[in-house]
C-alpha cells in the first residue's frame, strides 16, 4: 500500500489531466487537430538527434541484457525511422476527420429529429510492448479521432518512449492541447492494474502484446478493453479447391511475413484431396523453409511431413513453422477452427459457392476469406488509411481498427417543446 | 474453494451448452428463430396457471420479509401480465431480423470484395434485479438477434424466474434450440463473479440494476460489459429559453414517471432568468408534489424553495424529489453536468441555436436534447421497436439498446486467389 499510493496518486493526476484535454479535443475543429499533428511531426524532425541519443541508451541496455539481434533491431531508431514516424503523422493529418459524421438521422411522428453522430471516445489507455514508434503512431491516430491518450510502453524501450512522449507533449502544449498525450513515466509493473482501476477517467483500454499483458489488463480493467491479441489463423483446402490457387495462398499466408498475427498457423486439408495435395504443398513449403508439424497418424500416412514435432493446434508460432491436419469435410474444418482458432482470420479455398457460404457464415472470426490469403486483415489493405491494430474481441472494433473505430456515437435530439405522453 | 468448485463446474457446463446453442443460432434462419419465439409465447400461455403458482411463492416470501407494497406489486404476475409477456414475445417475432444485414460492401483495387455484415454477438449474460418479466423479454430479444443467453435474476423473484425459464427451455428444446436460454438456478451470490470469469464462453455481460450489482460485474468481468446504470439527467433552462416551454418540459421530465432512469434529477437555471423562472417553476412543481432541494445560498435568495434538505448533485432520486441550481451561462451548466451527470440524457431549453449547438456538442451523454424532455431516451420512443435497456457506457451500445445493438459484425472477404504483395 505504501508503495502503490504515490503511484496511484500520480496516475490519477495524469488521468484527470487527460480527461480535461479530452473535453477540449471533443469540441476541437479538424483544423486544430491537424495543426497539432503537424506540430508533432515538425518537433519530431527537430528533436531527432536528441531522440536518437535516448534510443542509444535503450540499445546499450538491450545489448547488455543479451537481447536477440531481431529484438534489438525492433528497438532501434534511425534517422530514416524518425522520418517515417513524422511522415506517418502527416499522413494521418491528411485523412478525413472521423468525428462529427452524421451516421443516421430520422424524424419521429411527434416531430423530434434524432441525429446519430460520431464523437470521440474520450480518454484511451494504450498498453503495449512493441517498438517505440507505437508511442507516436498510436497517439497521433487517437488525437485525430479527438481522443486523449495515456500510453504505457515496454520497459526495454523506456528511454526512447519517454523522449518521444516529451516531444509530443512539447508540441501539444504549444498547440494548446496540454495533456492530450501522456506517457506513464515508470516501468513499475504495478502501474498497469492501477491504470485499469481508473474507469472514472479512462474510457477504454487497448492492450497490444502477448498473453501476459492482455491477461493482466482483461483481469483488472473496470472499463471496456479492446484486445489486440493473437492470431491463430487457418486455411482450409476444401475438396473442390483449385489446388494451384490453394498452394499460392498457403505460401503467401505462411511465408510472406510469418511474424504477424494474420499469418496462417494451421492448414486444414479436406480428406478427399489430401493424397493429391499434401505431397504437393509439403514439397513447396519445404523449399520455402517451413517446418510442418502434424500428428503421428498423419505423419505415417504422409512421409513427406518430415518434422518429428507434434502439432500444437493452439499455438501461434509467428515463425516458419505450421500445423497440418487432414479433416473430413467443411463441418470438421469449422469445428476445428471453433475449438482452436482465435476468431481472427480464416480462409476457405474452394470452387463450391454453397460450401464457401457455409464456411463464411459459420466461422466466427473477425475476417473470413473465400479464395484469398489471411494476410489481408490489415487496415491499409482494407482501405482504412491507417490502423491502430486488429481487434480480436467481439464488440465495438472487430478486425482492423482504423480512425472510425476510435470514435463512438451520441444521439442529438432536436425538438420544439415535445414532452412524453 | 470447496463451495465454489461445484458451482463453477455447474456454471461452466451451462456456459458450454449456451455456446453450443449460439453456434446453431448463428446459422439459424429468421423463420427458425421466429418459430422458436412463437413456441415460447404459446408455452407461456399454456403454462400460465403453473407460473402464477410459482409467483405466489415469491409473493408470500416477499410479504413475510416485509417488502414494500410497490416492490410486491413489481414482483407480481397476473393473467394480464402473463398475456403481456406472451404478446411482447410475438411483437419481437414480427420485428425485422437484425442479423445478416450488409452494413457496407466495397471492392479493393486488387479485386477483393469486402462485405461488412451484422452477426450475432454469441452468448450474452444478463444479470438483473428487476421484475420477473425481464427473464422472458430479455431472452426473446437476444434470441431474435441470434444470441444465446444466460440469465441470472434477483433472489426475490427466484421461483417466478425459474418457472418462466423452465417454460422457455421447454419451448426451445421442442424448437430444436436446447440451451439457447439458460437460467442460473441458484441464489448464491458467488455465481455472479464466477459467471464473470467465464470469458471463454460468454461474450458480453449486461448488468441491469443498482450500484452494487453493476460494480460487482464491472469489477469481475473479463468480458466486455454493457452497463445499464443510473440516469442523473439534467435540464438546463438557458437565458434565451421560452420559459413556458421550459416549464412543461421540466414537469414532464420530473413527474411523468419519476422512478425511471431518463427522468430529470437536477434542474439548472441560467442566472439572468432565475428571478423570473425560479418562483414560476417552484409553484408549478409544488402543485405536482415535488420536493425541490438546493443549497443554503439559493434557498435564501428564493424562499419559494421551501425544502430544508440540501441538494445532492450526485444522487439519482427516482422519486418526486429533485435538485435546483442557479448557474451562470452555458459553460457553467456543461461543467456541472460533466462533474455530476451520468452521461445518460441531458437537455437544454433555449431559442438560441448557437448556444444549443455548443451544449449538444460539449455534453458527453448518450442522448443530448434541445427543447425536449429527457424522457424520450427509450427504444420505442426512438422507433427501435423494442429495447433491452439503456446503455450508459461509451462503447458498442450507447443509449437505447434495441435488436441491432444486440448484434456485432464480421467481415466476409471474397477473392479469386489474391495474395498479399
Amino acid at each position: 500500500m505504501s508503495t502503490t499510493t504515490p503511484l496511484l496518486a500520480q496516475l490519477t493526476e495524469t488521468a484527470i489531466r487527460a480527461r480535461r484535454a479530452a473535453r477540449i479535443l471533443t469540441v476541437s475543429s479538424t483544423e486544430q487537430k491537424n495543426a497539432a499533428i503537424t506540430a508533432i511531426a515538425e518537433k519530431l524532425r527537430k528533436n531527432t538527434p536528441r531522440l536518437l541519443e535516448a534510443n542509444e541508451q535503450d540499445i546499450a541496455a538491450a545489448k547488455a541484457r543479451g537481447l536477440s539481434t531481431a529484438m534489438i533491431d525492433r528497438l532501434r531508431l534511425t534517422p530514416e525511422r524518425m522520418e517515417a514516424m513524422a511522415g506517418g503523422a502527416m499522413q494521418v493529418a491528411r485523412l478525413p476527420d472521423p468525428v462529427g459524421v452524421v451516421l443516421e438521422r430520422w424524424t419521429r411522428p411527434n416531430g423530434l429529429e434524432i441525429i446519430k453522430k460520431s464523437v470521440p471516445i474520450g480518454v484511451i489507455g494504450i498498453i503495449y510492448e512493441s517498438r517505440p514508434n507505437v508511442t507516436c503512431d498510436a497517439a497521433v491516430l487517437c488525437l485525430k479521432a479527438g481522443n486523449a491518450t495515456i500510453l504505457r510502453g515496454g520497459s526495454e524501450a523506456f528511454h526512447s518512449n519517454t523522449a518521444i512522449a516529451d516531444t509530443l507533449e512539447e508540441a501539444l502544449a504549444e498547440a494548446g492541447l496540454p495533456g492530450a498525450v501522456s506517457f506513464v513515466p515508470t516501468t513499475d509493473r504495478e502501474a498497469i492494474p492501477l491504470l485499469c482501476s481508473l474507469d472514472k477517467y479512462i474510457d477504454v483500454m487497448i492492450p497490444r502484446g502477448g498473453h501476459g499483458l492482455i491477461s493482466t489488463v482483461v483481469e483488472h480493467a473496470r472499463m471496456p478493453v479492446i484486445k489486440h491479441y493473437n492470431g491463430i489463423c487457418h486455411v482450409f483446402v476444401e475438396r473442390n479447391a483449385n489446388l494451384k490457387m490453394a498452394e499460392e495462398i498457403i505460401v503467401n499466408a505462411k511465408c510472406q511475413r510469418p511474424g504477424v498475427c494474420n499469418a496462417m498457423e494451421t492448414l486444414l486439408v479436406d480428406a478427399p484431396v489430401a493424397a493429391a495435395f499434401v505431397p504437393q504443398i509439403a514439397a513447396r513449403l519445404k523449399k520455402e523453409g517451413v517446418e510442418i508439424r502434424t500428428d503421428a497418424e498423419t505423419r505415417k500416412a504422409y512421409p513427406e511431413l518430415a518434422s518429428p514435432n507434434n502439432a500444437d493446434w493452439d499455438m501461434e508460432y509467428l515463425d516458419l513453422i505450421m500445423n497440418l491436419r487432414v479433416v473430413e469435410g467443411v463441418d470438421a474444418a469449422i469445428e476445428h477452427i471453433e475449438q482452436h482458432g482465435s476468431h481472427h482470420s480464416d480462409s476457405i479455398i474452394t470452387e463450391d459457392k454453397a460450401v464457401a457460404e457455409k464456411f463464411l457464415n459459420a466461422v466466427d472470426s473477425a475476417a473470413v476469406y473465400w479464395n484469398a490469403s489471411t494476410r489481408f486483415t490489415d487496415g491499409s489493405e482494407f482501405g482504412f488509411g491507417a490502423e491502430i491494430g486488429i481487434g480480436t474481441g467481439k464488440l465495438h472494433a472487430r478486425g482492423p481498427m482504423g480512425l472510425r473505430e476510435l470514435t463512438t456515437y451520441k444521439y442529438q435530439i432536436v425538438g420544439t417543446g415535445q414532452v412524453r405522453k
